[in-house]
């Protein structure tokens, strides 16, 4: 990399042949993993650790090398016991109990607003969190507002004002997540709909909601993984950072 | 039969024997089907000929059967093939392209009121006329709002004053049916819910239909089968009939 | 809403205007939840609380909110810690082990009459106790038939008198629910079917149930989500409050 | 093989030899096929030739090889163009359109009796047709009892003697499928319960029929694939065949 | 009852009368449960208790009521805790841990022979066991060979003369199910097929196994339910009993 | 909408208030659809007709309502028969064989840049289509890049630069759809991924393909229905033109 | 690529390195197709053309490019209508009406032996008939067995000889599939699984098939997509090709 | 066997004859398991015990047997618990508690090298363990490269030379698998995939992993069941011994 920055220096390479060559820079092997330092350069953000299945041992180096490489660090769908492990080395790590998340924060390069989280009830929150803290972390700036499902549509007609000052707008629902088209159809705005999990009997694990949300009549929804608010803050950073 | 109401006029029978036995009574037997004349009595309506599967021969032969007893004639999924060959001996037959059903009407004994029929959207149509078709046969008298899918929420509000006059509510809807939740959760009155096979892709042929109405975060739905525009329309005439 | 009523005095709103604009009035913002006060006025029972998914403290902060403006409370698929922490405070809550609910009763407008409820087996009694629960808060009055399974058709024939002097059935069933459609075949009122997910191999968690219900040939039934008891409980009440 | 009935003659071989070797004994290879015509003594009946996916060619070979070793002959879910050829050249074949199946009758070794056919409703027929083909050329005694579907109970009350006169009961039926658990609960003797692909919307193509009768509630059934009426006429004969 | 038996005396019933008659009488009502005590005479076997999703105590209750009236007694699907409370008040009830059943034996009216149970592997035995226990309760003699599955054919092929000797197979497999094809296709009597849960990844909780048996291209299978050992048994006996 | 008008001349309502109302304007009521003519104001973008299973004259007369209002036109998933109707009365509307869509074109209020659409295979085009027709009504300019699926990775890194240069990429693949998380793992701008149903066997009619991008283990994509060209085009071009 | 040819030529580059340049060597873009003329060298054989969702016009434009570089070519899921336009311009192209395949063939560098195919049943033979026109496309030689399925074990042992002299084994069944297991019990060498999609009601579509195959007890199995022969073919021949 | 081995010596059978005796020889009875001593001759390799499902006493027994034979010893899927009992008796006996299995080392007959395991994710981990313990039990000898995963394209370019050396390769990956198409398409060898159930939502268990490799659009490639790292693993030796 000291070479690259030299020919850059000598004008050999111009700044578009430098951050090229960055982007396709290597990584660091753990063994079990192959860290990618070089991840923000190419996508925007630091490589995410999904902590299912992986062991706290895992985690925590795969933490330690982004961390040595000055990254702000994520974890999802990890748990107490590994944050511990992580804790005690790093002692600013934080624990997010209801999105099972750790993380730790970074210097932010761009702080992007107009982020709208909206739930549709009470028990869709941790995955709401999930997104909320995924984006904060990437610099996003989030309102929320929480439980204005369909049956009660003047809490939704209520937030109107809300939903049409947002610039993006990420969806939490579960059971049979009938906002999504309804949000999608009052606004002008791109809407990320997370399917969450909860319900129960016919929601078969989030099924319902998914469908639901891509199967929504009103133009404006994409849909990301059941339960995958990460994804959904991600994309909303993402969406604004790039195109704001 | 005969000798029942013999006994009935003796006093032999009071009026609860005689009806309970009535109840009992047989039906006509055509080797391939065995008509059951004594339904009406049982649950308030004759028997409906499932068209779908059956030859043209033997529809016209159920038919024949229940016309001899004075019966309304209501056969649904058929075709026009059956249909030509009911309507030779029975001109007074009518086809219904839309809905694909062939009816025949009878005296009706007790008309009713109050359903109202909504759509979320126009391919929804032939569902939801197999649903009026099959209440007014029943003696239900069927006010319809068509096209107030949730995508554009004004148009169920504009509505809303329709909403709250009726006494049942058929709300037919494909894709996402989101409109089932958001509509019981704007009336106090039963919300019979039929999902359609509309839609494309993910929907799978009204799957996602179907799901998102049972999983609805709004009480006071219930359900049935996907495309079954006749058992709504039944259900809501006999709601009214037997609790009015 | 002062305001409201004194114009209701002053005769510048006459009934129905007041009576609309009550139904489009706000509802409390604890954060997580917005609690839906008017709820009764529009569909004619206070919001439920669908326990799954909410933390005790939660529940408790909704509870309170309820009670607060004088409603009765009722908590779903809730568990005894949410009991314990809302029994604190609220003494005369009552918990429902096989139910796994939460009930505070209050004062009922209006006793309605005829609904009996019929379970196909003795598993399946939670989930009617869910449904008998719920209705009777209400102000529902239930009676209750058990055990009348498919399998032993003299019992189901012993109880016919019982099935014809409803006005509305409650069927709750797991397994092939079989029971749905030969009841419904038997009396002329509406059958409100709940799958349970009571079986093993594939019933795939009531699947079985559910498309069993769904697909019956007698007409005059309809079904609501698998082991959703508390969604017949209210739908049977309702019935018969508007349109008996 | 006159080897091995020579040997058995001399008496090298005892009877139970000689059947144990005819068993294994070989078949005639046309190339795309290889017609297995040992296995009437293996497992009682020759083989039977499923038609859907073989051209009508092929068909034809595999009917010529059984005709020339004087077995009866069975094409089972086959069509009218097929039959053309194979009739071409055996003008005793037999058409059967409802149950699309070429027959050519052979001597049957050993007429068994009870095997009573019962059908849900009048769709049901062609697969019903099937079962009761099959059963025939393979010498079994059918009755016929169709339409007893259990919206109308009074008609299954009343075939309750003809059910118990039975020694083996296949019971066709589609949609939800109640009538197996009703009859099984009913009756001492085994039930071979066919599912079929009647019905519409969420019967999924039988899925719920199949569903239905996998998890009967009452004992005594057990099921064949959807549509099958050959393997439930081919069983019903097996079982009086070995067992009686 | 004694009434029936009256009458039965003074020649006012003849024989069939009477037995058709008892067919027909009533049960004991507990409240949670109707237990049918002349299922017997109807069937041919006692009501078994099924009991996933009762408690302990309704288990108790039922078998007590069941002892009363000197049937043998079999609890499926059951677990140590209720044994426990059984045991206390009836001692020879006896546990059964791998197939966790109870059973408290009864005298056997009519001992039958001819059952082989077979098994395609070791995990398979605990259904197996569901199936021995059951049938041997009923008076059916069992024999049983383990882990002949397909991945070693010469193990089967070394079987043969015991599956030959059989009047009804019970062929118990899990994973791909594939024994049972080749086993009913050596064979010319019933094979009653249980799929199993046995397996992982794609068996989707014995839905592999389900679905390779209903679509055994050898005829003479049928299928009951995902681990349903107690179904195959009882069937089995049913079929010797009846047809034999 | 003169006196809303009139009221805004007049000061008495402010620019904001003004299009807060326009926003809640009703619609033409057609009888059998409800044509939203204020969609534009609320979302961006007017009503777009959702084809498929509506008759021609539907389509007709909706194409009519809009052209009325001076609407651009899009229908899609329609057929040639229900373009030559549209096209007797408006000689302008185009039809578009492969996506099956009519356009008639309206002024473009807003024209936005930097949608790349990119597609897997040559037969995942006739999607592809219809995504570019949407956007480009809608003022969109698209780049399009095609047959660069994963199998030959050397396509996809020759067009790494295009990939790079894009706002916003419209990604269309069925099969594995593994295109979809190579192309997010190097970009930072929004992948929209759009399953088709392309493929055969278990791709289940685009379900891998849909499974396949909604669990991309590479963050910034996000997923519309099956064969959605439509609402991939029409997020695309919502997204730049509120974020832009 | 001459340049390379160059360097190579003066030693600039090795063996090793040409090859490795190559391998990464561009294509030819038509637009609606990338024709990748280097997989010969990546892979071992030219791009194969998928014909479903391809237009005639489409695919006679691969074919011209694959042609006029001197590859074999092969055409898979296609039509007589396409091969009707392909022909007219390249007469020694042939047309595979079972497989539905086209193929024009080139010089082969490497013959390769020991591929043996195996069908269960006549209706796999198209499946089967794709696998050996690929396979001998690419140079191997191919000796077939059909119609070996379960319910014959003594066809199956039969040919086991045969089994023992292959080198890899395509086994191509559809149905239960449980030949798979059973010939993977029998060999030491490799068995390419190929589930088809014959059969009927709860196959599913080959999803049965396709479940067994992946479960099979014996080890030694992979499977490919459902009717996929192709794959089967060219992964027989790299196998011998790459580990020969 | 000694027989076997005597006549060999005098002659009467040749060496083909005795090694095809041997291969039908006969097995172990344990009662509850017939252990396959005779596998290695037939398939190249002694059963393998797949411990779930079976208690740690039968697991003991059978590994007590395969050990007496002179077998080396593989338990898959197994536990602790098991392994604590077996390691009693059999003190060089190994648990992998990642990949859960249990082995003991016998002599290797023959080495192979060649085989590549690749994993996507460090997640894949133990079901690549499984995959490497099974293969080097076997004598194969197996490079590792881990978390190559197509969100980070450039890991995998990186490893190309050292994919391009494999004979082999064992791709392990969960979530939507897509490494395997595009592995596949970078080589000239097989490629044998293993989805695992590393994901979350709708990976469902692992189905779109399953999906993703069976659709995909590159050749090659072959794929076991869900987890199946055994699979892998004895294939990968399987075809290096018997076509090296």
């Amino acid at each position: 990399m000291r070479e690259l920055l030299q020919r850059y220096k000598t004008g050999d390479l111009d700044l578009g042949e430098i951050v090229s060559s960055l982007r396709m820079m290597p990584y660091q092997d753990l063994g079990f993993a192959k860290v990618d330092h070089h991840r923000p350069l190419r996508t925007g953000f630091p490589e995410v650790v999904f902590g299912k299945g992986k062991t706290p041992l895992q985690v925590k180096g795969i933490v330690a090398s982004l961390l040595g490489n000055g990254h702000p660090v994520l974890v999802t769908k990890t748990n107490l016991e590994t944050f511990d492990l992580v804790a005690k080395e790093t002692p600013d790590a934080e624990f997010h109990p209801a999105a099972q998340m750790i993380t730790i924060s970074g210097p932010i390069h761009q702080e992007v607003k107009g982020i709208l989280l909206v739930t549709a009830g009470t028990a869709d929150l941790p995955v709401a969190e999930e997104a909320r803290i995924t984006a904060e972390l990437m610099g996003g700036r989030v309102a929320q507002i929480n439980d204005i499902g369909i049956a009660g549509l003047h809490r939704l007609i209520d937030v109107l004002p809300d939903l049409r000052k947002a610039k993006v707008i990420i969806l939490v629902a579960g059971m049979e997540a009938a906002l999504a088209g309804a949000v999608a159809g009052l606004v002008s705005v791109p809407v990320i709909a997370v399917p969450t999990s909860v319900g129960y009997g016919s929601s078969f694990e989030g099924l319902a909601a998914l469908l639901g949300m891509l199967n929504s009549c009103a133009p404006g929804i994409s849909v990301v993984n059941i339960d995958n608010g990460f994804g959904a803050g991600y994309l909303a950073v993402q969406m604004l950072r790039t195109l704001g």
